[in-house]
């Protein structure tokens, strides 16, 4: 199969795109890790048991939404459990299935979070945008997840 | 300090972009790492070097380029080392400082990876694009990579 190399407006656009791939999830660790303990990756997940119905969500679901496979999700919610943020139970519906539901001390933990976490995100993103460019990154993107997530398992996509 | 909190429009781009954040890396490393034994960070690291003049580039630049701390990029390198992909040697401008030289191995290993490796962009983010939208974008990270890399180390400004 013969190669479409990519040409040269691609190629801009694609190693300016993986910068920003290798940067940005270091500067949203390193925030939140030094004020609030926790990783973006367990900031998102605090955040989307936070807008599910009663604040909980199946494993599988929660998987899905934070785009993690089960083993890498259970060694997190061990350690948000620790914590007292995250609690699992087995699902009142389906007794082999477990449920994670965000605590009063996680939801406060969310809350105390998300104003230092909104300002890194708006200093560092949405603040070097126009309010024309944020639409256009929320197409891009929307476009990328139907090749990145096919089957639509991610929050991204109850959006739509 | 009043939090700015993201509005609608703004929020639902944000959630977006993370889970793209979340998902392309695993994607990019998981061809690589399968089809070439190399993660996307040793292919990038690679590709900097066969852009620079004689495949050359000084620890420190490098580092830049790839947005790696210098002992994140030295184990990257011992091992790529290893692999007779790159070769260390104190430069010869100034004895304290070490370059980093891609062998012809390396180049022979980019050269293989690179096929594998477009067509996987191309089939999870550029062909999801129209040609007026790679513009977009390669502005858009334009714009953020002045905030996430405010001194122009990396790559990516070299292209202005």
């Amino acid at each position: 199969m013969t190669t479409r190399w990519l040409t040269e407006e691609e190629q801009t656009a694609w190693i300016r795109f993986a910068a920003v791939l290798e940067l940005l999830p270091g500067v949203l660790d390193s925030q939140l890790v030094r004020d609030e303990g926790l990783t973006h990756f367990d900031y998102f997940a605090l955040a989307m048991l936070s807008e599910a119905p009663e604040r909980t969500l199946r494993m599988t679901t929660l998987a899905g939404r934070t785009s993690a496979t089960l083993p890498r999700l259970s060694r997190v919610l061990n350690r948000l459990e620790q914590q007292g943020l995250v609690e699992r139970q087995p699902s009142a519906e389906d007794r082999r299935a477990t449920n994670v539901v965000l605590t009063e001390q996680g939801w406060e933990k969310l809350v105390h979070a998300a104003p230092g976490h909104v300002t890194n995100v708006r200093a560092n993103v949405l603040d070097a945008l126009s309010a024309e460019q944020v639409g256009q990154l929320s197409t891009i993107c929307t476009q990328v997840l139907s090749k990145l997530d096919p089957d639509g398992k991610m929050f991204a996509h109850v959006l739509r």
